[in-house]
């Protein structure tokens, strides 16, 4: 037994780890020499799905981290404090740490990385995004020696999982969300998931892995899926679109570092286009490799105890193999931070849905002021009526996101027009 | 200047991988570390499209693997010799390795890890599987924590191409290939790409590393897409099916390892399905991180360079920081070799296309064929005439191949039918 954990929460994820780590036939044999020390609970009386030695159970979670004995804490209770606060004691400690915890990594990483470089100890994050899928990983090591041009990503499995289903069965959102949050897929507060919170988490994390700066979490433009509705989901699908939460990061070589989260019009020959259910993927896309995508299960206990024990595995491996010299591949050594372009700036294309009364020329109407800022159309079409009022569908070519906004002002003051019940992005 | 590299061979992915280390800007910085200390070539007159110090390229390639100055050595020359002479006098003389060479490794890996290991040198192979997407070394570490049940791929980009122009236009093999050759997707001689020896060698490397054994080349069972016809593409398509080939490993607890390359029907809501073009996929299903699949380009000279780089970076960040312990998650140390389950022993599903005479109770004489043999028949349809035959498609529940092969060895007999044009396994 050389290396000793100290587990802090036995929730679905910690119990997922310590279940792996204590049935290790026929995974990778390093597994062994690892020993399962302390496990930190909330309360000792609740009835628990894995046995755990004597004494190693305890209510106790700063005793854990301030314990000479543990080599790396591994926090998997989740939410913000006393996580954080437990993470830095452990790193001051000397301890390595992994952990599941996007919220704290996407607010506090910046502090917890400056403690972790000070005390030369490695912080491992792998199931902080994407569930199981190795991502983490393999953008610090075999995807960095590329230039990496854009990381995007369907990195929230319950808004995936409630847009598939409006997709799929025509329904309404609300209705959608309440039959997931019956069937588990959903949280009763369902805000940090279909108000794209979650995802602005995962975006920043690995939008600072790949573009190597740190990210402040409120940089990121982030909209959720409240609005789609499934009259959009109906027009995108006849246009040739599928409407996914895309969590984006993207630099071009003429302007800062774009960090966001919205509902996206995704080409249906696109590989995201596909991706369905509570499923995840992230493309990554880079110079000179092109198009990675990496695809599997974005939540649950196995998929994320996958992950865990991975970066447990690679600090066994490391610890019993290194000097006292950091190897670079698995730290996170930024030092500043990236610069992210306001989203007026940013240039893309946009799906428009207008409601306008029945008149004669509304189409040339919206085609001037359209003109006036400089947004050429890809396409405008008059889809049908919603009871006295015509509705319009657009599809522009690129523009910039300001200039749009400022066209959709002076369209929403013309008298023909009733109201603009959709606005999204186009990949 | 840290690590020397003695480069064998400036083809695409030798000339790729040079353009990437010659321009690290905005790359991973300990790139910087890596110098180009030699590189061989055949020929000195040849034009080269990068630039090398003057006094690094030679015609010598033993000269390379014999310079006690070079760290690594990157072969990405191709073919069985020299290539693999070179590897093993490159490991006998303390050098580290990075390979591309899928036919060495298939064929030769267990006499060059046996004398990596006791050398204590390590052989990166990223780039032998996948072209640049990151799986071997993902298998080496992230998915290790997981028992490995089965790896399937789309490894070979060639007859993947091939069958998605086959499934698109409706055209045939012949006409397709002489396209594919025309444009450069496919070689002059084709055989190792289309009678699926290429993906033979990739899916002993994979399932060696997924499950932990070597694999006797010979073992693999392999058969290519020359038989593939658009007839029955089309009723593929018409059952829910898209034609893949396809290489799969799989293992389950009561039968040896199934290694085995032959073009498959896959459902159309399979994620391997919509893979599409000359893209590779490798889809991953452990427990307990269920599927897994990676995607991205499965050649050319931007994808495969960025494999060998990150190999590359990898030994450098193990050099810089290891001590003389080899690190466990970049090794390969198996010993022996896996059993592997004879086809005969395969249960699977199956397609069958037969020519019959038009007689009334042709397809009740099939049906008690199969019957005789325990082959349990999940649709049979005659599906149309070619001109006085009848044609008939079946698919079958899952059977023991062999048991399956005997039952139409005795339909093979029966006066009725004329012949068997095409016998395809069903995912």
């Amino acid at each position: 037994m050389g290396i000793k954990l100290g587990i802090l929460g036995l929730g679905t994820v910690g119990t997922g780890t310590v279940q792996l780590l204590q049935d290790v036939v026929g995974r990778h044999p390093l597994l062994k020499e690892i020993e399962i020390y302390r496990v930190g609970v909330r309360s000792l009386s609740k009835p628990r799905a894995v046995e755990l030695p004597a004494g190693a159970i305890t209510t106790d979670l700063e005793a854990i981290v301030n314990d000479p004995a543990v080599d790396i804490v591994v926090e998997v209770m989740g939410g913000l404090e006393p996580a954080r606060s437990l993470i830095l004691q452990a790193i001051n400690n000397g301890k390595h740490v992994v952990t599941a915890n996007k919220a704290v990594i996407a607010r506090f990483g910046a502090e917890i990385f400056t403690a972790a470089n000070q005390a030369g100890v490695y912080v491992m994050l792998e199931a902080a995004v994407g569930g199981g899928i190795p991502v983490i990983q393999p953008l610090k090591q075999s995807l960095s020696v590329n230039r990496i041009q854009a990381i995007t990503g369907i990195v929230n499995g319950t808004t995936n999982y409630i847009l598939t289903r409006m997709q799929t069965e025509g329904s309404d959102f609300s209705d959608v969300l309440a039959d997931a949050q019956r069937l588990g897929y959903a949280e009763a507060d369902p805000t940090a998931d279909v108000d794209g919170l979650d995802a602005a988490d995962k975006i920043a994390i690995l939008a600072s892995l790949g573009f190597g700066g740190r990210i402040h979490l409120q940089d990121v433009y982030c909209e959720g899926i409240r609005q789609v509705s499934k009259t959009d989901i109906t027009y995108a699908e006849k246009l040739g679109f599928v409407i996914k939460l895309l969590a984006i990061a993207k630099k071009t070589s003429s302007s800062p570092l774009s960090v966001r989260v919205h509902p996206t019009l995704v080409p249906k020959t696109h590989p995201l286009a596909s991706i369905n259910g509570v499923n995840n993927a992230i493309l990554v896309e880079g110079e000179p490799i092109g198009q990675v995508m990496f695809f599997g299960p974005g939540a649950g206990a196995g998929a994320t105890a996958s992950a865990v024990s991975s970066d447990i595995l690679n600090l066994v491996a490391t610890l019993q193999t290194s000097t006292a010299k950091p190897n670079p591949l698995l730290g996170c050594g930024h030092q500043h931070y990236s610069e992210i372009a306001p989203i007026a700036e940013l240039v893309t294309r946009f799906y428009a849905r207008f409601l306008t009364k029945d008149q004669p020329g509304v189409i040339g109407k919206l085609g001037t002021s359209f003109g006036n800022y400089g947004v050429s159309l890809e396409s405008i079409v008059q889809t049908g009526f919603q009871g006295e009022l015509a509705e319009i569908v657009v599809v522009t070519h690129d523009v910039k996101e300001g200039d749009f906004r400022q066209a959709l002002a002076e369209i929403r003051d013309l008298p023909a027009i009733d109201s603009i019940p959709s606005l999204l992005r186009v990949l």
